[in-house]
């Protein structure tokens, strides 16, 4: 006699990512004894370093592992503080430094704390759809300004102006180097968009995630430019620490505490042991940029495979660890297209739907994170299949 | 010549908690070399338990600690139902259990998952600040049902009934046993307002983080008397894994594919270190157990010295690590209250309004999640104060 039955709210309503069903039709091939090379997801295949992990177990030795302030371990933050000095020479006020749970946490954060429902955020396509997805679920819009073709490869402000022009922003989100691109903006180029945001009056957040990742030119933190944009970070990727969750912020000092408000009530904190492993990663660039030489060898042997294999069109991949490249003279649906390369050479991609609804049938992203003995045998597999 | 300037959302206007004053307060005055007695926190002192720890160990040795399912690690999952068969006797199916990251984590996936913005959810006064403030930032409206005095100690169908007669609701959470109360309700309590609930057309959510810290009665979990019910628990407070930031919940079906789909793109994943040893935590009761033997020796001393202090009109203190009381024949200003016996006895504890922002300038909360030693010390410190 109950009325009630569960229904999952509107703003649930977003799109799985495809990737998913790749990732477990990967699975699946798996367990029933085949091998499958991944070049579908965006994540290292390296364990942290060394030091990372003595940090991790020094944290389970000392105690109690107890909620942190919610802005994060103040010991932490102090090093991503002196990060910025030695790496970009920038100096960021300590009191601006926000540890998050992971880039995600990051970006939640900053969507709460600086937009209210209706507002409209500008983001590249193709892009991450995380961003996408996760301003539908706040009540936030996206509008998509499509890059590639005549458009060029970057955002700029005349494409930004003619957008804000056709219906008035309120912020807009890049990413350099860019998912699922690899394409990074010079440092003059997000020098001008800064300005050109705030010019319009628009929130500008800047995802660095893939910083210090780049093989060609020089990526620019936004907070060099603008004490008034919100960088996101992250421990993920260059340091290797996706499954830790644990990332960071620099805020403009009118958000801080409204992002600590939030952080308080919708974290309590970030993980602890992340964070006491965290302080350790900034101490072993050398171990990392091992790992990163890596990248840069996958990267020259996909660019300068797959273009002989009919793959088309490449974003500039000057970062990051993605090659995105039409598949227009091999197929016409990157899923179906996608899908048999997993069923019939054993290699896993992304179609390019998930980061682009428009153009994505034609379109295929490969991260090259894994090793250099997988690369060369996925390529050696690809050109196998496809001649 | 820029025109922007960063501006907090509206909806980032949520109240800072006080007891957070306290605790800096508290920090400020062991760093001046005070020593100060923690009754402010809501966490327990002890560390987990050496099998969670070795687990956690495990997992650091075994290569890259990449993201999990965004619904968690299968094993944890699979952990978690064989848990629920054991303590309660209920078979969940395994596929409507999700691992979080953290109570908050499922909280925030709960709130977003069922309701649109302008829903109406009930809560109890006193009660966690969290939901309240959550909710607000999610455009959800907290309706506060006050407890106490007339209307008894827990929320009863007519008192629930009673709200949404006055303006509908569309869901309900309950906490049993209750922050900050520790008060409980038994399970045929618990049966009758989940079967009103759903009577009225609600989503029942139910906080069962406090479950296995019990004293008096027994819990019931509402999953025993509803597959459309959302329960929230966590590692954080019977198995002392506050910073690991891991918890879980159990989904009607029905939401089942929206959290997954809300989870994958707000976490990603919740932390793998922390799910890797959470795993372990079922093993251990016997350690756990231990612990909450120390909550029960001084949730006696406590309620046989506060009395005598003048502390009175105590909430029913059947469960978790909290009493909550009465300083009306004390003071009449719980947060200078609070603040004076920092000062003057070196003990922290947690003023009324973060939980009773109508009536908390009356009441405060004591957790006795501390080491007996202290929390004598506490009682004979407050003692000497108030002489």
């Amino acid at each position: 006699m109950s009325t009630f039955s569960p229904t999952p709210s509107r703003r649930s309503a977003i799109e799985p990512f495809i990737v998913m069903d790749v990732m477990r039709a990967a699975a699946d091939r798996e367990q029933a004894g085949h091998r499958v090379i991944h070049m579908e997801v965006g994540q290292p295949g390296e364990a942290a370093p060394p030091v990372v992990l003595d940090a991790a177990r020094t944290a389970l030795a000392d105690g109690a592992i107890g909620y942190t302030e919610a802005l994060g371990l103040r010991s932490l933050r102090a090093r991503i503080q002196d990060h910025y000095r030695r790496a970009y020479g920038v100096d960021v006020a300590y009191e601006r430094i926000a540890v998050t749970t992971g880039s995600s946490g990051g970006f939640n954060l900053a969507f709460l704390a600086a937009f209210d429902p209706g507002a409209r955020i500008a983001l590249t396509a193709p892009g991450y759809p995380a961003y996408r997805n996760l301003l539908h679920t706040l009540g936030l819009e996206a509008i998509e300004i499509p890059l590639g073709g005549s458009a060029g490869p970057i955002l700029t402000p005349e494409l930004l102006a003619a957008a804000h022009a056709e219906a008035p922003l309120d912020g807009v989100l890049v990413a350099s180097p860019a998912n699922p691109t690899g394409t990074l903006m010079s440092p003059d180029a997000l020098r001008d968009l800064v300005a050109a945001a705030e010019d319009l009056g628009l929130q500008f957040i800047s995802d660095e995630i893939y910083h210090r990742l780049v093989y060609e030119g020089e990526a620019a933190t936004a907070c060099a430019f603008s004490d008034n944009a919100i960088i996101v970070n992250s421990f993920s990727k260059y340091y290797c620490m996706t499954g830790w969750r644990v990332g960071w912020m620099i805020l403009p000092e009118a958000l801080v505490r409204a992002v600590e408000r939030i952080g308080q009530n919708l974290y309590i904190s970030p993980p602890a042991i992340s964070q006491r492993a965290a302080v350790a990663a900034f101490d072993v660039s050398a171990d990392l940029d091992r790992i990163k030489d890596v990248y840069a060898a996958n990267r020259r042997l996909l660019l300068e495979k797959l273009p002989a294999l009919g793959f088309e069109d490449f974003a500039p991949c000057d970062g990051a660890f993605y090659a995105y490249a039409s598949i227009r003279r091999l197929a016409n649906d990157s899923v179906a297209f996608s899908r048999r390369m997993l069923e019939e050479a054993g290699v896993a991609i992304t179609p390019g739907l998930d980061f682009d609804r428009e153009r994505g049938a034609h379109t295929v992203r490969f991260s090259f994170a894994g090793t250099h003995a997988d690369m060369t045998e996925a390529m050696d597999r690809i050109a196998a299949w496809l001649g």
